[in-house]
């Protein structure tokens, strides 16, 4: 009975899973390291018994424990702090990334490593372990130090572009090469993909739960939350993006709802649950045959995270202002890898791209970094002071300089003022116009089953192209307004900078009008290109082009008031209520 | 791949559900007959789309929804409550459970069913459904009246007795015949069984529990509770019983202790996560044209349901002493099936004993009575009262004496408190003799593995079994000397209450000695039954009473202390903290 063998996998998981985290907790260990251990212990390469009869089951699991990770990830992302992470951040993270992909890449060439087994490598290397560090910095109760909170920002970032390359990863594992283009394809769609997701997400899912915690039951509630995470996954996944991606996306979007607190305390018990499932399952597939073949490889990559985390995020850390000492700290804490590598290893092994053994290397790389990462966090601090006193004092005294030189030229102004509406006035006209990509991009991916369906009365393919491209004209008419008067206020604006004589003052009103026009007349041609499956013959496109002319004359200032009425109930979303920042 | 197949069934199940659950919110019906309706909807037997691909996944996650469905009623079960129903609950429970199960048997063989289906039938109109009976009470915001608490009272006792029906029914599909000596022989060892978990689950779990909540973290104590409970149900499952029984029992010993809320705000979301899926999966398993086919029947035992409990469940609440009013509410409060209808018509086709049409049959019925419920409950007063008018005056005087008699000879005083030490010494007395027996059974049960493991050194049968069982009584020694004090004391009592004369004070004496002695010594025979395959030669035999009697007069002050300490550690799980019942 396929029952009772399940029964016994999971009774057997749990015991293991349990004994090992009241183990962790005696000997004050990560408890995600246990658990692998507890996996290696009970897997098939472990004498004397195999305890483990029905691994698929289990594997089944372990795939909703990846799910349930990345949701919690997402729940506790805020997009507003994303926006507010800073330069440090931002760069830190970019400059880790690729300097880690890149070392990785290398590194599995010296081994003689497959292409993608290297590329798999750099990417594995990449990200560093949210879980770690927080159970790190908690031990060391370092949490709300300043370096702490650079570090948050950092993973905040590195998680969106961990996200990125999933994605990027399942795609040339796909297409089987790196081209250049095709990358930036798979970027861009990629990123529309995101924006628009976020968009109606923020619109749409805070709204839902919202009305269905009205009821006030817990069980209604968490039923409508993994309806909408599963819902969303599976969308995701038919198109051909990561399950990754959808349940951290959701998760984000949940994490702006005012129902926030409720769905961590109803959703934490699962998470609990079925990532312990998902890092046991991982420790069943460590063979000690590999660990000892690959035992070389696994050091000279340990030490290579170690290194490569400590300068790359340190010197991000550094150049973008900060004292050695909170830079080391930063580095310190960053180096090691955790759960996204063991998901981007898992992704090549679903896609059958890379070799056996590169799981448990990085498996093994994970545990002996983690282990290492509190002694690192600790020895920060002498090692700052050592090397501030073997260093010359000239040295010394450039590095002091570009720091006072950094945060003089970062003085806030009436310039930054300046900037930060200009900043506004840009992304607002850019999500817009993405947003018009993306409708079309959309008209194109399901003019095929729309052909069919209107095959039954229109028998001409030129008119469904026609309409279909109407259709997606008039949708996208208030986004269009809307960027246009973005764009014109932003033109005024500039204009303004100019000068405020009377002489200037025909030129400048000219500018402000055309700016905003010749911005859309260039966009143009970019969305007839990406619409070219759906792009109707030269003579349709007047008429369409004419028609939509007459109805935005008419109906304007409708078209205004509705994309205010959305730009207002996201506004609302995102704004009044700041839940509390742990 | 089957991974994506399956997040797309668990997509498409909660989305179905999150949506069915929000639709029942605003029709105020009950969230399970949502659900099934909802399983119905998405499963093989609904056109236009087959939405579920791989149904063999979801019953396996569906199993998980029995396990945690039993576990959260054992945490909700409080052992004390039971220990204080009253004779209210257990007469009206067993009448109840005895009435359907002939009912449902005789209605079976109406329709001409096999005998296996009549059974199965009889037992799934046994036991009411407490799900749907909290949820309708609460909706009518009469969970605190008086009624309500004789219902609950008798839903512990039903859920008691329904995990025997359980274990018992297994037996008998197992055995094919129903043969008195096996079910008592079943039933003996059951209840053995659960007293032996019961006792040691008191005395380790809560301890565990305890130790392992002091690491104050959430995770760890989550993991604890699942490994526990996914281990005990093993173990049950290894011993060949159900493993709702293993669920419900760990549950109700976790129930004990101190972390429950802890563990119930840990568990609850997986209860309605896995929930869910269970009624879903029922869902997924209705046939229409079975429902068609078996319409009359459907309706027969819908009708037996509400009247059958109506009566048994009412007539046992008058007959202990209630106001026709409270009876008859109690009897409509009670008059649906529900979850364990479900678990047992499951028991039946994993069994392979019982037709197909029985699961649906068994779904639409609890459909029926589930919508019957609330409008029972509200119609329970206007029946009364126009019972109440159309009575002749006679039988209402008859009626109403009754109730007052039994009143009156319910007065405590002083013989109840005598009554009550009585009851509580013969309690402890059969307790402690039940273990003896346990051990002799275990020593049985695992003589064979002993047997193998002890010839490596030994190769003489009959030692072995000298030694196995010396070994056995050596455990047992300490539980006999408290079964001999408490029925030494036990026949003190009853020698006092002969009178007080001096006259009689030998006899007395004497009484009180060879009461204990005698009892125990008939129970010789019973252990020596029980212990037959591991019993020793007579000669084996007298050398190991021999050497039992010389260590019980060297250590009888050890194994006094011995058994204080263990009944203490009992005493305090059971006793010093209230939780505050709901």
């Amino acid at each position: 009975m396929l029952a009772i063998a399940f029964i016994q996998d999971l009774a057997v998981l749990m015991l293991a899973a349990g004994l090992v985290t009241v183990l962790c907790h005696r000997l004050q260990q990560p408890v995600v390291l246990g658990y692998i251990v507890a996996g290696f212990l009970i897997g098939p390469h472990s004498p004397p018994f195999v305890l483990i009869s029905d691994e698929q089951s289990i594997r089944i699991l372990a795939e909703l424990g990846v799910i349930f990770l990345m949701f919690g990830l997402g729940l506790e992302f805020r997009l507003r702090r994303l926006l507010r992470v800073g330069p440090t951040a931002i760069l830190a993270a970019f400059f880790e990334i690729v300097l880690m992909i890149w070392l990785g890449y290398q590194l599995g060439h010296l081994f003689a490593w497959s292409d993608m087994d290297a590329l798999f490598l750099g990417a594995i290397l990449a990200i560093s372990s949210t879980t770690i560090i927080v159970k790190a910095l908690g031990d060391l109760k370092m949490k709300h130090e300043r370096f702490a909170q650079l570090i948050f920002g950092i993973l905040i970032v590195e998680d969106v572009l961990g996200i990125g390359l999933v994605a990027l990863l399942s795609g040339i594992a796909a297409s089987g090469t790196v081209a250049t283009a095709e990358v930036l394809a798979t970027l861009g769609k990629l990123l529309l993909f995101m924006l628009v997701s976020l968009l109606l997400g923020l619109l749409l899912v805070p709204r839902i739960l919202a009305y269905v915690a009205r009821f006030g039951s817990d069980e209604t509630l968490l039923i409508t939350v993994l309806g909408l995470c599963f819902g969303f996954c599976l969308l995701v996944i038919k198109l051909d993006y990561s399950m990754v991606l959808g349940a951290f996306l959701i998760g984000a979007i949940m994490a702006e709802s005012r129902q926030l607190a409720q769905i961590e305390r109803l959703v934490e018990p699962l998470r609990h649950m079925f990532s312990a499932i998902f890092f046991v399952a991982i420790g069943l597939l460590i063979d000690p045959a590999v660990l000892r073949d690959y035992a070389w490889p696994i050091a000279a990559i340990s030490l290579a995270v170690v290194l490569g985390k400590l300068l790359t995020c340190g010197v991000g850390a550094f150049v973008t202002g900060n004292d050695g000492r909170t830079s080391l700290r930063v580095g310190m804490g960053l180096a090691q890898i955790g759960e996204f590598s063991f998901i981007i290893a898992a992704l090549g092994v679903k896609l059958e791209v890379t070799s056996d053994f590169l799981y448990p290397v990085a498996v093994a790389v994970s545990a002996i970094t983690t282990l290492t990462t509190p002694y690192l966090i600790r020895a920060a601090d002498p090692l700052a002071r050592q090397l501030a006193a073997a260093m010359p004092a000239h040295v010394a005294g450039v590095f002091g300089a570009y720091g006072t030189w950094l945060r003089n030229i970062r003085q806030p102004g009436q310039h930054a003022l300046l900037a930060a509406l200009i900043r506004r006035s840009l992304l607002h006209a850019i999500i817009n116009l993405a947003l018009v990509a993306a409708i079309f991009l959309g008209g194109g991916y399901f003019a095929a089953p729309i052909d069919l369906w209107l095959d039954q009365w229109l028998p001409q393919p030129n008119l469904h192209k026609a309409l279909i491209w109407g259709a997606a004209l008039l949708l996208s008419l208030p986004l269009l307004l809307a960027a246009y008067h973005r764009l014109k206020a932003l033109s005024l604006l500039l204009a303004e900078l100019g000068g405020h004589s009377s002489r200037t003052r025909r030129v400048r009103r000219a500018l402000s009008e055309l700016i905003p026009l010749l911005t859309l007349g260039s966009f143009l041609p970019l969305l007839a290109a990406l619409s070219s499956s759906i792009l109707p013959p030269r003579e349709w496109l007047l008429i369409i082009g004419l028609l939509a002319a007459v109805l935005l004359a008419l109906l304007w200032r409708w078209f205004v008031r509705v994309h205010r009425q959305l730009h207002s109930a996201l506004q609302e979303t995102l704004d009044p209520h700041e839940p509390p920042e742990s």
